[in-house]
């Protein structure tokens, strides 16, 4: 059987909106990642959750066949494709945000596993910008290639604001102390290095110029993962989202990334590209949500009553609500990812914005829907909704960005004034014209 | 002042996935529309507005303005833009759908305006289509040339269901009786003929063979106009939506067109193209309404106790939504235009009535909130709201799209049962080969 | 024919909420209106319409069968009823405002017919209640017995902010400049006076005591109706929503309503019990549309292709929701008008605000589904839908409401508090008595 | 600290709506009950969790606090409630489904510790009334005394549809053999029975006699639990939700309920009062989760930039709409207990499948909004939130009960259409008076 085509596997309008802002290398890239998952990542995904134990040495698991497609990513040329030339030129692939989008969309159609057997899964992908970008040679050394390589994952803080871990000098050694909550990965055995951003200049009046970060290795004296946070009563195993304290850990001073109070330097520049492939994963997601829907209302096994279950007026209607939901959003992130090329992260703040807030409120309604479609089954171990669900659950964090979104728009307020007036003006003299009065 | 952009108009993230899409000749088009539009058509509306009697004289009224801007527009080559060479070479221009998607919203930003001085508004439009594709020489010369020309309005009955009118043959007469209601633009004292659907053979046991189409003068004995049918209180004045009689109406036989019992394939060759147009225009209106938020939000002369509009974070919350919305339709009816452009609309199913069930109601949302930022003022004739609201309100007629679209993705399912049969194929290869048992 | 039931009209759930707290007075006017209601005023309804001219002579109209229909209502005791004996001991019927608040929901089962023919319409009700509250002998024996006996319907200014209006002693005179919108009934040819208020001490330190109300002859020199605004379309005849304008009004000093700066007063005293009626009159619209929409999707002339509208999953659906949400509501405006038969409107400023965000939104949605059952007819002359839509659009200010509720609520905040400490306490001394650490 | 009281607890104006409506027992009884929770469940609801192990021998748990609070419950007559004397003159206690559902929403208010320890949780409840109503007294006293007791947990088959559970008579014994999911509580060391339904006549041409209930101990031979099914990544130990084998189980002829053939009949007098339990309880769920949204948004240590979490306009919003939304499903639900009481569960079937499709969605929704004003805590097991989101997911099961609700409806079709006629036929009298034509 052929392979799936890409305008299959997400659509064929928006595939059609892009296929000719794609490079010849981007769009054999692409081919050749559709075959690799129909071939290998598909078939793979119940055999990983097999292979991670249910007791506590879930934490300690090394999943084998991970390895093993890992490798055979690597050896396809399937690997940090995330990291695009165009701003890494030193490590980067030949893509555009664009391009990469659309592969971050079938690699979100399985999951995590689709991101990390390719070495493109957040928030690794964000640590290793962080160092291709801001880390020195021997920093990059030392610490991006194994990254690269797709050894030890890294840990990141990701919260720029409520910064409470304090990061300062004491001779030629930089002493860390905090307690975080939500650290990605550092549950994981193979995480040698945290990210860890910190206050280092509280009182600086320039509050951009408070923070600094530093790697820390995972073993030092001090590091302590407390425990592992639940999301929605998942666990995340074996990377997990850990609460992490720095008790009095000690790194030399040449961990520094950048120099000092240049932290959230660092953390707006990690920002922007990496958020919206977040977006396209989950738009990948929203999509196997649906297309696992028509599977089961189209089951012949389900008969309820004679009737299938898509006989039913409003299933049929959720369906079509999903696809268009999922379209739209599609759209919307392919077009901040193509504002990205043009106008960098910083020039296309607003689009990025958008598709952070409809996103995930999309994507979980879709979830919904199928899990409305299963009955309680969808809400059990035996499908993967629920963990999809709770991982979407995270994203959702609205109002910020409704807010920034409509602060930008409102930035148009001038301008159309002017317009207006322009307007305004030209319609004054076509009523005087005709010896009329201007309505009010 | 500069000119709009049409990054500017509708959004430079839109513009930026369709721009290189454009060709040189569709650029300049745009730009000259642009131009126009901001010169002539948009100081001018509220003097078209004001040359439109309250009283019943109305019905009889030539707007003066309407008709310079018109013979404008006609000079400076922005005419009949919806005529597609690609589908009408002889009559046609050389723009493709996607090309005249991006004018007809700039068109929708003025209302039927817009659309109306360019010779581009509905139903004319798909009257056009009709006689340019199917009418004959003579039918084109005497019927069509006027048309194209901006003169005599046609009318037509939208609804192809339900068909209650009677065409039948005596001797080298048609004989037509029927009753139809909302025959759009019946009450223009400039209509000169009516494009008639009818039953020709109601009993014929293919129900596609049954309708015929007849060209009727409007002045023919047995034509009456009963009265004009209100849309939530407008009359949409002079072209209106009329109930009309046809009481044994005699017309020769060459008015027949394309031939008996083709009416079926007539109407459904009209629809396509034109009704994404109706979308396009749509979001142009929520975009202007939008925009119109934006500057009553922000208008000094509006604080409440001492707060701007905009200050208020559900005010903020109401904009970026629009904003996202609005964005996201236009890029889906984009998306749709350019799968016309490729697959024909029959190709287009299913992106034609994503649009359609999508966009009315979007456009009823982002209109809904201007009007509730203007308070009682966004509901009365001091406003163009409420007009645009009844209008968008007769698009939304969701149902029957969502279950379209619900089909054709359900159409989906075979092929997604066999890639699961092969993954599930590959996956038992994978259990076995390490000697598991594949979960249920 | 039995006549309907109260449990058959409203519903019988809520019915069998309150029954047990009507008096026996107020269970036999109830099935008096009941039975007025179906043996005189629905079938008159269309005879009302039919009795409004369609030209300019609207204006100038007394509608024949409503002068009709007032006679009876009075002559059978089912007048005044919103006028509460509790509140106003000399003029008021003795019935609380539960009571009335299931009269009013009949009332609403016929637009404004149903209150005006019992003369329980506003804005005359809220002018009513301020001359019988606030007026002196004097004044209540002028202008409010003419009012009580259903002549010379009042006008007011709704609007208690953003008052323009100059208010000032001249002599023994007052003066009165000022310019207002959407004056309610000013259009109306029977209209005698109007209620004007407007600032009479500007700079008054106390906002509260800054304003004045005044009686204002309606032919008395200087007072201007401008214009009728619309409401979506709808001139709202022969009452009309006016624009008028007080120029250089003078009125004897007697004519000043309780003292100089009680203006504010006066429009706190009146809101409160009226405003909920109104959300009342509402569900009696909600109720008539679903009503409407049942018959229309049973309605055997409707099939298409041999089904029945009802059979769609998506049409029950739709009736289902408008049932369930007009049942909500309606138990929410009747536990709202317990509330201030107990506590006195002041004492139930929560849930009146809850009953004006909730109502208008439910009922409009409710009218919308109806008028989506009917396609474009809904939207004409030949149904009321879009006409009762426009109005209730008018009462849809959520926002306000919104956040007067929510801030009500955080009012609970301290207690709440105060309770998890005590609770907090509690189970320390649980955990204490295990040897356990309390968890963070 | 005075105690809460029920109108603080759940609102005054629901309260006022029904007070009248408690008898001086009723009343008596839900101030013990307010007093029990403020006093000992509420404090208690941490230590509950803390004594629940985490790993594997948490199925193997009797919590002990769960224990001391049964019996204190017990002694204090709070205890059965959900009994009531009406329906169960032998067992109940003198209780309204109207009293009881006031005190349902104070259980409610502690997730299953509050119905567990007052013996009212779910399932038994159900089970409890199947031994009640259809139990010989052989079988009371051996299975349902010891229910009553609190001891021994029960467990049922809620699924009366598909069911796939073959039960049949060989010589003086009955042979079940079957599959079933979700069986709640037969993860529970205490359950000594379970209550199976299956079909013992599968031929049988009347549906509702094909089926028996037979009940059935927990360690008869061929009981097989198999594994505990997930809810959204929870398994909701002790008690679980469990899939269950009964592999040639073998009990004697006395272990039949009622007779065979009668499992329909059985199920059906088992529903009704005991899903609308259901409801209040998610309504108190709904109201802890506002109450903690209040208590989170003015917490002075969570300002943000020196702003509280509240200062924010749409935080305010979600508070207000969540204030009024649970006050509506309040409303109905009590309207619905009503209605039971008054007409039964059959007679108010329209009533409690409103309850069912509002309730659930109103909740999750409420929820879903302090989880967001949480943030990641909100879905960690450091807040009850998740685990409480989907224990309600688990009630959405809308579709069903909106198409029944519809459906109910409809059937007032005929009396409109009926009422309509009635009206239509006074309307053309009306006209005809006045030599008018009835309009169309």
């Amino acid at each position: 059987m052929a392979p799936h085509s890409v305008a299959e596997l997400t659509s064929s309008s928006s595939w059609a909106m892009v296929e000719d802002k794609f490079s010849p290398y981007a769009k054999e890239t692409l081919a050749k990642l559709i075959a690799f998952f129909e071939e290998e990542v598909w078939p793979a995904e119940r055999l990983a959750r097999a292979q991670l134990p249910d007791d506590v040495t879930r934490w300690q698991t090394v999943i084998p066949i991970i390895g093993e497609l890992k490798a055979k990513a690597r050896k396809l040329g399937l690997w940090n494709l995330f990291l695009s030339k165009a701003h890494y030129p030193e490590h980067g692939v030949p893509l555009t945000n664009l391009e990469y989008a659309v592969m971050a969309e079938i690699m979100g159609r399985s999951g995590h596993l689709g991101s990390e057997v390719t070495n493109c899964s957040a928030p690794d992908t964000g640590n290793m910008e962080v160092l291709a970008r801001y880390g020195n040679a021997e920093q990059q050394k030392k610490w991006l290639t194994p990254l690269l390589n797709g050894e030890n994952p890294f840990v990141a803080s990701s919260d720029a604001t409520n910064i409470r871990t304090s990061i300062r000098q004491e001779g030629d050694e930089i002493v860390i102390n905090g307690h975080k909550w939500y650290i990605s990965g550092a549950g994981d055995p193979r995480t040698k290095v945290h990210l860890v951003l910190g206050k280092s200049d509280p009182n600086n009046s320039n509050a951009h110029l408070q923070q600094s970060v530093v790697i820390v290795p995972a073993d030092a004296p001090g590091v302590k993962v407390v425990r592992q946070m639940m999301v929605m009563g998942f666990d995340d195993a074996p990377e997990g989202h850990s609460e992490v304290i720095y008790d009095n850990v000690r790194v030399p001073l040449g961990n520094l990334v950048l120099g000092w109070g240049r932290g959230f330097e660092i953390i707006q520049g990690r920002l922007g590209p990496g958020r919206i492939h977040h977006c396209m994963r989950s738009i990948g997601a929203a999509q196997v949500a649906l297309d696992t829907m028509i599977r089961r209302v189209t089951d012949p096994s389900r008969k309820t009553f004679g009737k299938f279950l898509y006989e039913h007026g409003t299933v049929v209607a959720d369906i079509a609500k999903s696809r268009a939901e999922i379209e739209s959003a599609r759209l919307l992130v392919l077009s901040a990812a193509l504002q990205i090329d043009k106008l960098k992260a910083k020039g296309a703040t607003k689009e990025i914005a958008i598709a952070k807030f409809i996103v995930p409120s999309m994507a979980l309604q879709v979830v919904d829907r199928t899990i409305q479609a299963f009955g309680a089954e969808g809400l059990s171990q035996d499908q993967d909704l629920a963990f999809v669900f709770a991982n979407l659950r995270t994203l959702r964090i609205a109002d910020v960005h409704i807010q920034q979104v409509g602060q930008r728009e409102l930035r148009r307020a001038p301008a159309l004034a002017r317009k207006t007036a322009e307007i305004k003006k030209k319609e004054a003299v076509l009523f005087e014209q005709r010896g009329l009065k201007v309505p009010q």
